[in-house]
Parts: structure tokens; C-alpha cells; sequence
């Protein structure tokens, strides 16, 4: 039997707190019997619902924290106020203690990436941090990065994203060479701007052994599952996830109405019930929950603010099988072995 | 009886030429009866298609041309081999010869922009051109614009886009003040890049009559119908109108699949049929096929290359619908206004 797995959460976070942070830290522990918390909250609001959940209570550790990060607080002004001492910036702490193996939080994303920067830092060679998010597709899943946390990357930048979701896929879908693009408007060489040019330059001239670097892609082409990983910057990224987010919502809301229009509707839909349920389930946001940070020493996993229990047993799911498959030093071994690569072509004269 | 409407057309262009453009032309004089064309082209190719439809040759003038624009011809290669003589640019000039009152191509896009920048120029007082699209939402519709002719505009550029989509809000949707918003990766002031967040303070200090600025909007708000125009530059743009339409078709095939899975699914897709039938319809694309291209001396549309001869048609219909509410006059006026205001504002102190 493999050794407990230790996560830690910052209960306080999300639209809803421990109701649901606690909720789901139970389903998880239903679903991975191994899984152990650090649970990181003001006890006055965590006690009672913790008493609810008396295996989650048996299965963690509890530290009262007295300062609770706002869901709309400034970046900034969390670190100067949470800092040492909120319930989030503990709980990310203890990763760099070694004391959990992951952090899971539903708080301000904003908060979460600056305090995960100062407390856990980026590893070495890597100057920005990425969110890769895990995108359902045609084929099965990808992941983009970055969803949000570095607005403007440079192509040095797009190409340590294009090593860390590399990793990441290496992780999560156990492929040994994942295939990766470069998110662009057009699939030509001339398109789009200076840093993903350079970037598609830079993939095409290196020689990763763990990494198949497929070219460009169109927003259209990341849900026909075309390739496992898509690089981008964090403006372009939010918005690409945004938009298929609300599209998705939007075509749902035509379905419903198209339903629910004629009564030979309504009993087409009650033939066609499970289908239905099934596309609902197919399509429910709360399966994929979770953002992975990815770049700095030490794994946190961002899950949806609004969602619910079962979405945010989803985000403790991921965290922990980015741990149990190695996401950390997967991560590291190929940023070396790409920073190896470059060094050596530029030792030998550089035109590999 | 208003005068007969001139479109001028590039027969070649798009994945079918004459096949769909000329028939796309037939079926828009059973809609349109006072609609004429000039219709650019092989002779030897279009000559045959044109004899099929004699409605269309009867209210059409033809010009042969030696050269066309491949589908994927470099804009610069276009440019150097096509101009004066190709199909595409005879389409433009006539524009601007005022032989038609818009152009219509199915053709690259790279090219139709290229040759529509050097023949028509520019507006007075904008430097770069913007492509908008027209987004189906649960409300109604919006325009979002830029959809990829302007990569990287920088915050003035967004003000031209605000005020020319605002005008095309004014000619497609008759409101008086359009609402606008800006796309960004987040609500709050601090979020996004210098660009978008300079052109958000420049957007709520300017006073304009016919543009009421909302702040910004995130991906998932195009779809709810939030603001009338959506402001972004050509590449998250460009990202987040093919995302839109990958994750529609997308969701598409998932509820085919549900649907023909089981025999009960296919009993209720049966009776459900006619609501199956009003969804595809509103999410054909077809429907609302056509970039219009702001920005310079007159008006040229893009239609989707693959489309056939019923999307083609709508490309038309939107040219249409922009010349008979007087676009061009209404982008003029509100640029006029809009740097009146700037200068205004400046004689004055500029506090304003």
C-alpha cells in the first residue's frame, strides 16, 4: 500500500467555505481511502461543519487561522494582509514545508498565484508561472496553459510552458511523447505575433525526446483534441477558456428552450432522457475542475470558486494524481534536459 | 422605390467560386429584387455557371479577369501578383470607383485585407483596420471586432475599434447608443495588459453621444449578450471567435452521439425532431456568415471560404443591410465627433 497522501486546503476559500471545502475533502475521501488533509480555516466557521464530517475530522489535521483572504481582495493587498498568517497562504506553506504534497484552493485566483509565487518561488530557469488548465475535447483531453497568469508571455516563456504541460500530459494522460501547439490565428508561418513566431522557431529547432511539437493550432482546434498540449500567453488563453466555457453554456441554454418549446418536444425529451443525462454529464464543468500552477517549487491547484462538493472533490482528484505520477520532477527533468539541449547545441555552435 | 442596391463581387473566391458565389447571387435577388452586380471572374469558368442562372446574368454586368487569388496565396504574394487585374481586386475598385456600393468575397482573407488597405486607404484619423464579426448571443446578437486584422492594437486603436463598431451597432441593430465593452481577462481596473486597461480609462473619460461604455466583459459574457460591440485586438479576437465555434460544433457531435446511441434516444430524437430542427437552425452558421471590414473608404465583407450558396447569400444580405443603413456615413460622423471631443476637451484643459 503506497504512502498516505497528504493535501492541504484552505477551507476558507471559495463562494461557499467549509461547506463545501470539508463536503468534498469527505466525497474524496470515499473515493481515495489513502488521501489524508491539513485543513488550514477560522475554526469558529470550520468547527461545526467539520463536526459534521467526523471521517474528514479523523483523517486531518486542523491549524485556526484568524485572517481569511477575501474572494475579491487585490492580489496585493492579500500578500500584505495574508501573508504568514491567512488560511491560504498557510496552506500553500506547507507544501514548501513538505508537510502536504499539494495545495487545494477555491479562493481569489489572483491571491493564490501571487502568494504561491512568493512562498513556494519559480524553479530554476523558469521566470513566469503558467495555469493549465485540463480542456475536455472530441478525442478525450487536453490541457491548456496559460489560462490567466502570465498576460504578455514572451517566447522564451511559451516554450517553458510548452516543457511544463508537456510534463503535465506526460503525467496525467501516461503518454510518453505528447504532441504540443502553439495556440495562433492561422497556421502559416507568417501568422500571428513576434513571440509565437519565435516560439514556433525556437519548438521546431529543439530536439525534446518528450515532446512532439505539432505547430500552430486555431482556437477551433483545441476541442477536436488535435493535439495534447496548447501553449499560449495568459490574455489569449482566459479568453479562449472563457469563450468555450460560455458557449457551451449558451448552446445548453438553446437546447433547453428548444425542449421544453412543444408538448411533441417534451415527449421527445423524456424518450430521450438518458441521452440527455448523459450529454449533461459530458458536458459538466464540475468534472474537470481544477487550474494546476505550474513553475514554482511545489504543486497548487486552483478549483472554481462557485463550485460545489463534487466539483471540488474533483480539484482534490487532480492534485492528487499530478502527485502520485511524478508532476513535480517530470517537470524538473525536462526543463533540464531542455536547458542541457540548448547549452549543448550552443557549445557545439548552435545550428542543431 | 429606392435605387437598385450595386454589390460588386470576386466570383472567384472562396473554396467553390462561381458555384456557390453566383448561385448565392440567385438567391439573394429572390430576396433582394433590387439588387445588381458586378460580378469579377474567369470567364471561361464563370461564363457556365452564370448560363444556369439567367436571373443573375440579367441583372449582372461581367468582367473578365486573367488572374485569380488562391485560397492561400501569402497577402504579399496576392498583393504583387493580383493587384490591378486579379477578380479580388477589380471587386474592391469598383468600390472605389463607385461603380458598386460594397464588395463581396469569399476569398483569403489575408489577400481581401491587403488589397482593401491599398486600394481603398484608410479613414481619416485611423491607422489600422479592424474585421468585425457578428456573434450570435442568448439576447440577440453582438458585434465583436477585432477578429484578426489587427494583431497587438494598442489602446488607440481599440478607441477607433470602439467608435467604428459602435456605428455598426447603430446601421445593424438601430439603437441609438450601443453599449460597448472591452474584453479582458477580468472585471476589476488592474486586470489585463497596459493596453486594454489605458484604453478603459480612455473609453470612461470620453463623452460620447452615440457610445455608452459598460467596462470590461470576459469571454463567457459575448455569448450572454451582455453589450452590444465587444472591443478586443486581432489576436485574442480571432482566438476567441474560432474557440466559439470549435466548442459549438463541439457540443454538436456530443448530443449527435447521445442522441444515436440507444433506441429510446432515437425514439425521442423522432418525436423531438421539429425542436431538433429550430436548434440547428439557430446555430447554423450561415446564418450570420460575413466579417465586415471597417476602417476604410468604403466597405468590403468577407465571407467564410467554405460556405455554400445559402451562407453566401448572407454575406450578401449583410452588405446590403450595411449600405441601405448607411455605415460608412455613420463610422465618419462618429469619428468626427469622437476627435472633436478629444480636441474640444484639450483646447479646454482637458479635464473633462
Amino acid at each position: 500500500m503506497p504512502q498516505p497522501m497528504i493535501i492541504s486546503i484552505d477551507v476558507m476559500g471559495g463562494d461557499h467555505g467549509p461547506a463545501v471545502t470539508i463536503a468534498g475533502a469527505d466525497l474524496e475521501l470515499s473515493r481515495r481511502p489513502d488521501v489524508r488533509f491539513v485543513l488550514y480555516g477560522d475554526e469558529a466557521v470550520a468547527r461545526p461543519v467539520l463536526e459534521r464530517y467526523p471521517r474528514v475530522a479523523a483523517a486531518s489535521t486542523f491549524h485556526h487561522c484568524d485572517v481569511t483572504v477575501a474572494m475579491h481582495d487585490k492580489p496585493s493587498v492579500a500578500l500584505r494582509q495574508g501573508r504568514w498568517k491567512s488560511s491560504m497562504w498557510r496552506a500553500i506553506e506547507a507544501v514548501k514545508r513538505g508537510e502536504a504534497a499539494v495545495c487545494v484552493s477555491a479562493g481569489n485566483t489572483g491571491a493564490l498565484m501571487a502568494m504561491s509565487k512568493f512562498c513556494l518561488r519559480t524553479l530554476a530557469n523558469i521566470e513566469r508561472p503558467a495555469i493549465a488548465a485540463i480542456w475536455p475535447t472530441l478525442r478525450s483531453e487536453s490541457i491548456v496553459l496559460d489560462v490567466g497568469a502570465t498576460v504578455g508571455a514572451d517566447a522564451q516563456q511559451l516554450i517553458d510552458f510548452a516543457v511544463m504541460g508537456g510534463a503535465m500530459a506526460r503525467a496525467l494522460f501516461q503518454v510518453e511523447r505528447p504532441s504540443v501547439g502553439l495556440l495562433n490565428i492561422g497556421v502559416e508561418d507568417v501568422k500571428g505575433n513576434e513571440e509565437v513566431r519565435t516560439a514556433g522557431q525556437m519548438l521546431r529547432e529543439a530536439d525534446m525526446p518528450h515532446l512532439a511539437y505539432a505547430g500552430f493550432v486555431e482556437g477551433d482546434d483545441i476541442g477536436q483534441g488535435r493535439v495534447d498540449v496548447i501553449v499560449t500567453e495568459g490574455f489569449a488563453g482566459n479568453i479562449a477558456l472563457k469563450t468555450a466555457e460560455g458557449t457551451a453554456r449558451q448552446v445548453g441554454s438553446y437546447l433547453r428552450q428548444a425542449m421544453s418549446r412543444t408538448l411533441m418536444a417534451k415527449i421527445g425529451y423524456l424518450f430521450a432522457r438518458s441521452a440527455f443525462e448523459r450529454l449533461r454529464e459530458k458536458m459538466d464543468p464540475r468534472k474537470l475542475n481544477g487550474g494546476v500552477f505550474l513553475g514554482m517549487n511545489g504543486i497548487v491547484i486552483k478549483s472554481h470558486g462557485g463550485t460545489d462538493m463534487e466539483g471540488f472533490a474533483s480539484a482534490l482528484d487532480l492534485g492528487y494524481d499530478m502527485v502520485r505520477n511524478d508532476l513535480l520532477a517530470k517537470i524538473q527533468a525536462d526543463l533540464a534536459q531542455y536547458h542541457r539541449g540548448r547549452f549543448g547545441a550552443r557549445a557545439e555552435g548552435g545550428d542543431g
